[in-house]
This record gives C-alpha cells, structure tokens and sequence, in this order.
C-alpha cells in the first residue's frame, strides 16, 4: 500500500534523512509537495528523484532557479508563502513539518488543519504557538507524531498505556559540551567552543542551545504541550552518554525509557512507519561495548535555562514565544562575539520579566509576540 | 469493577507480594481460591483476611489443621492434588501461578485450562512443559501475563508493538556474586557465598541458579517460548545493577527497556492492573542518585549455563526439562556439599549428553521426563 507524504523544509537535516529513509523504501511512498527555502537547485533534484507532485521555495525570489530546473519535467514548480500554504494544504496520508524556526508555523498549522498525521520536528511551533497549536490538533482529529528524539522517545514509552497513569516523564539531557565547566569557565566559553557538540552533529544555533540548557528547556516546553502529564511530572536528567533519548515511570514503579544511537533516522522512522515498523541503517544497540550510562541531576546554577522554561511553561500563554525569541536573539548576539555565554539566560530572563503580552489566540498573535519580543530582546542587547 | 482473584502458592514471596499488592486496593478484588502446599496456619489466616471461597494444601496431611482454623467461617477447606485441581477450576478473573517447581504444572495448566488470565510466576511450568503450556494457551485463548521481572519487562516493552518487527530481545542478568570471580576461584565457592544475592532476596536453589546464571538459562528458556521471535534474536547482557530488567530492539534502532526497582511487586503489581497501571509502595526510580548503570557481555566459559540453555532450547522437545531437572539435583549437591560450584554445569551438561527422551505430548510425559532425569541425574552424582 503507497502512502502520500509531503516534506516541508526538504532540504534541510530532517528533510535529508527523512528522504534518506524512503529512497530505501520507495514503492511504499508516493511524496505530494517537497519545500525549501531558497536552495532551489537541491529541491529541484530531490524533486525529480522522488518524482513529487509540486516544490516550492518559500523565498519567492528563488523560484525562477526552480522553474528552470524543472522545466519539461511535469512537475508544478511553485514560490512564496501563499504558494507554500497552496502546497501543504493538498492532501498527504503524512506531512513531515521540518521547517526551522517560525517560519514553520503557519505551513504547520496548515499540514495540522488537513487533520490527518503530521510528523513534526519543527520545535518552535509547539514552543511559541504551543496551546494555538494543540488546539487545532484536537479541532481537526489530526495525528501528532513527535519527530525530536526527546519527545519521539516518550511517545514510544507511552504506546499501548494509558497517560493517566504516568507518574513522571523524565526528559534525558546531555548537558552539552560544557557540563563540567565551572560557572567562571562558563563566562569565558566562546561560540567556537559551544558549537562542538559531544553526541549530535547539529547546526550552530541549536548547539548553542544545547550547551546552554536551553534545547531542553524549549523540549521541556514542547513536551508539556505534547504530553499533558502536569508540569510536576516532567523531570531533566545530565546522562552524558545520549544513549536512554527519555523515559516515563508509571504509577506502579515501571519506568519505560527508549534507547537508540544518536542518529535522527530513529525517530523518524519510528514517525514513518507508525504504528509498525521500518528498516534502518542504524547500527543496533552495542551496550556491552558502550560499557556504561551515567546520570546526574541538571544544576541549574550554572545551566539556568530549565528553570526558566518550567517558569515559562507554568506561566504559559505568550511567555514560551517570548521565551524562545529572547533566546535566538541572544544566541545570536554571542555567536557574533556580542554577548558572554553565561549572559544569553541572563538576558532572557531580563525580557521575560519586562514583555509579558496577552496570551495569544491566533497564529497571527504567536507571530506578533515573536516579533515583537524579538525587537525588545535587540533593544535590551544594545549598549545604553 | 470488582475482579476475581485465585493465588496458587499463597503463602510463598510471589504470592505474599501479591496479597500485599490486593491489600493496598481491597475493594477491587474478591478472591476465589487461596492455595499452599502445607503453611496451614498461614494459608487460614488469608483466606480469612481476604474472605477466600475457598483455600486448599496441596498436602493433604495438613488439612486437619486448616479444617481447624477455618471452622465456622463459612471458607470451605480442601487438600490434596485433586482439590488443588479443582479449586483452581473455579472461575476467577485472573490466577496468579506462583507455585515453585514442577508441583506447579498440574495446576498451573488447570488454571491455563479456564481460558481467563493467568499471570506466571511458575519458571518451571514453561521451562518443562513450554510447548504442552503455550499449545494449551493457544487453545483456551487465555492471556498470559509473565510476572519473572525479566519476562514482565519484555511484555511491557512489547506493548502497543508488533512482536514481527523485533530485532533482538535482550535479557539483562545481574551476573551473580561471582561475576568477576575466576574459574579457579569459582572452583572453591561455598553454598554460604553462593546464596548472598547482590541485588534480589531470594531462596537458596535461585540464588545458586543465579550465581551459576542457570537462572538466566532457565530465563531464556522461558523468553523462548514466551516470545517466539526465534532463538538468534534472542541475548543475554550482564547489568550488575539490575535496574534495566529486559530490553527490546526494533527493527528500526529503537530499544524499549523497562526500568525499576528490584522489588517484585512492581511486576506483580502490572499483571494484576494489566493492562492499566496500579500504585505501589515501590520507591521511585532515582537514576541521578544510582549514577550509573553499566553492561559486559556474559562470559560462558566462567558461565556455561546459558550456552547450555541456548542448546537446550534449540532441541526442544523434551531437553528443557532435563536441563532444569538436571540443575535441580546438581544445585541440591552443591548445596549439601556433594558437589562442587563449577560441576553443576558440567553435570548438566552429562546428562543432557546422555538422556534424550522423545518430547512430551501432555503434561503427564512432561512430569515423567521430569522425575526420569532427576533420578538418573541422582545416579550418575552417585560415586561410581
């Protein structure tokens, strides 16, 4: 049986291994819409590979490279994001939504509004648009597969058992390169350092995030929306080895925890294929090599990021948008040499304390706070 | 919504815990049938704290005294194997089968035979009588639910999967006291120093089982026929701490693990809410505080016993209750001080190489393999 799978944001990590995974099972996918931003000769390749319906490039001034690539083809080459909203809302058995950053939210929240299954990696849109987002989910009976390993890994620990009898989700952190780094070490750690993670071979902004807690404090958040347990449940644990991706202990003691290699297409074949099963190339699980795990409680001393998303998440509303916009903006500013490591917790918080604007309703109102509190978070970052 | 209960083996540690476990949550359970095999005194105690219908001895010289102390009571009393037989006929929502040696199989297949739940906790019922039991389960549809942690765990890490796409089931073993003992040093260990388990409280004949890693033999045995996903899918991993109990990995990279305490009402406990969750008094898992959880590859020179068992299930038929007949009387040798600790799986092993009977049909040819190993097991230990 041929499934009909779409992929927004094609190009991208997700995106890649995502393909990476069908091309080894091609008869059983038939993929509808393939999106990029702007790389237009990738997506035109991927697009005749995968022999898709439509591709569009959500940056329209690209679209003409596209057109070109897949003149003769047959196969509709689209721009912009009303033809991105255009693409998404065909119908597809599965959207894989891999955009990153807020320019996901809107093509999600379409791909959500088909009310069939959306396998998402797109962080942002459950942070900033958390509640906006989960209520369309419910309004539409669509199928919410989580795609980050994190919260990929609780999903498959809560198969086949009732929700009601979680006792705690506890989420699995690396602690970054700079777990054993000393608060005053901390202040002098520079991007270059940041971006070497220990297990993920990822971009510069989530390793950032990653050593700074802040990856598991946007997943804390994105794991109260998914997984609606009480944030008195949802625990973080230092295991340095990225081995257990997260765990649920149930009432009676049992604690489920899934393990894997530090390879996306785990999850995203567990996304593909569920509720079965799919081949990967992955290697299997060698414990006896690994030799050992080790765990730790996070210090939030030193990595204050978690302690300011359970604030944000109990506080809920606009705070998780704000929350994260202050984040990028902030990472930003130390990237570019502008701000000490130690000092991007500092200044979310500042914003945080300072922008608390009305829970939003819409899509619209989650762009607004975004934007909003992305121009503050700059201000704030300006020497006065 | 009361569930009828029967307890074969009442007033044993499975059968002990798992009243424990009724006591916490009384109104929910209304028990038929408690049964021992000569604990009169304890057995009436029971059955009067839980207003059994019915508690049976096995021996049927102790049912004077139970008659005694069940007088007037209202608790009909009973002794004898074909009392056993029928009490255990009576209908009850679930039996838990907690009866140790093959004294259990009779009832335990009666049990089997109503074609409700029964929740095992009899290693030796499926060990011996695996494929007369699982043909019978099969035949009745009656669910069965593994109790052994081992067992329970992969039950759990099954749930809401597909038992087609498992890669490799792993059974974890805590290696025993004598884990990182020599072959010369083993050569010389005492039953004193093989009965002090690192990590579970447990009887003699176990402890020796799991210093030998007969126990993880027996185990595998158990797993064979309890998860038909063949024998090379099947490992054994040593995990000192014996916090993960049991794992298993799909085909697409993920393992589930279940985790918990080493207190065997956590496994008790998700038999009797199967497949919803109940409280238990269980300390939380607290891996922050374990710190770490470590894994080698079993070692079958030091350890032949799960090299033995894999042979032995790979033959089937009658094998299987040799070998575990076989233990039987090696470890009652090491334990009188007839035989020393590294000849118990060289006795095995002889006798395997020497009684090959035809594989059993019904459970009458399983206890008569059973009761023709064990005697010439006694002889060949007999000074010559």
């Amino acid at each position: 049986m041929t499934r009909t799978i779409s992929i927004l944001g094609a190009t991208g990590s997700i995106g890649a291994s995502t393909l990476d995974l069908i091309r080894r099972d091609r008869e059983k996918w038939q993929v509808v819409a393939l999106t990029a931003n702007c790389q237009a000769a990738e997506l035109a390749r991927l697009a005749l590979e995968f022999g898709a319906k439509i591709a569009v490039v959500a940056d329209e001034s690209c679209l003409p490279e596209l057109r070109d690539a897949l003149s003769d083809s047959g196969i509709e080459a689209a721009g912009g994001a009303g033809a991105l909203i255009e693409a998404v809302s065909r119908p597809a058995d599965m959207t894989v939504a891999a955009i990153v950053g807020c320019a996901g939210l809107a093509p999600t929240m379409a791909a959500i509004e088909q009310g069939r299954t959306v396998a998402l990696a797109n962080k942002e849109a459950l942070v900033s648009a958390g509640d906006v987002m989960m209520s369309a989910v419910a309004r539409h009976g669509t199928t919410l597969l989580p795609m980050d390993s994190e919260h990929n890994a609780i999903f498959q620990c809560l198969a086949g058992n009732d929700p009601a009898q979680v006792r705690v989700i506890t989420l699995t952190a690396s602690g970054g390169p700079f777990r054993d780094w000393t608060l005053e070490q901390l202040s002098t750690a520079t991007p270059a350092q940041a971006v070497k993670h220990p297990n993920w071979d990822m971009g510069a902004k989530i390793s950032v995030d990653s050593a700074t807690m802040f990856n598991k404090g946007l997943e804390l958040i994105e794991a109260h929306h998914l997984f609606p347990v009480g944030l008195d449940r949802m625990r973080i644990i230092v295991h340095p080895q990225s081995i257990i991706h997260s765990m649920v202990e149930y009432r009676d003691g049992s604690t489920l925890a899934q393990l894997g290699p530090s390879d996306m297409r785990v999850p995203i074949a567990s996304c593909l294929a569920w509720p079965s099963r799919m081949d990967t190339p992955c290697e299997p699980l060698d414990l006896a090599a690994i030799g050992e795990l080790t765990f730790r409680a996070p210090d939030e001393v030193r990595f204050p990021a978690t302690r300011l998303a359970r604030q944000t998440a109990e506080a809920g509303g606009a705070m998780p948008a704000v929350f994260n916009a202050a984040n990028e903006v902030a990472v930003a500013a130390f990237l570019s040499g502008k701000l000490p490591f130690t000092r991007i917790a500092v200044e979310v918080e500042k914003l945080m304390d300072r922008f608390a604007p009305p829970a939003p309703a819409s899509l619209a109102d989650v762009i607004a706070v975004d934007a909003e509190a992305r121009a503050l978070a700059t201000q704030l970052l300006e020497p006065a």
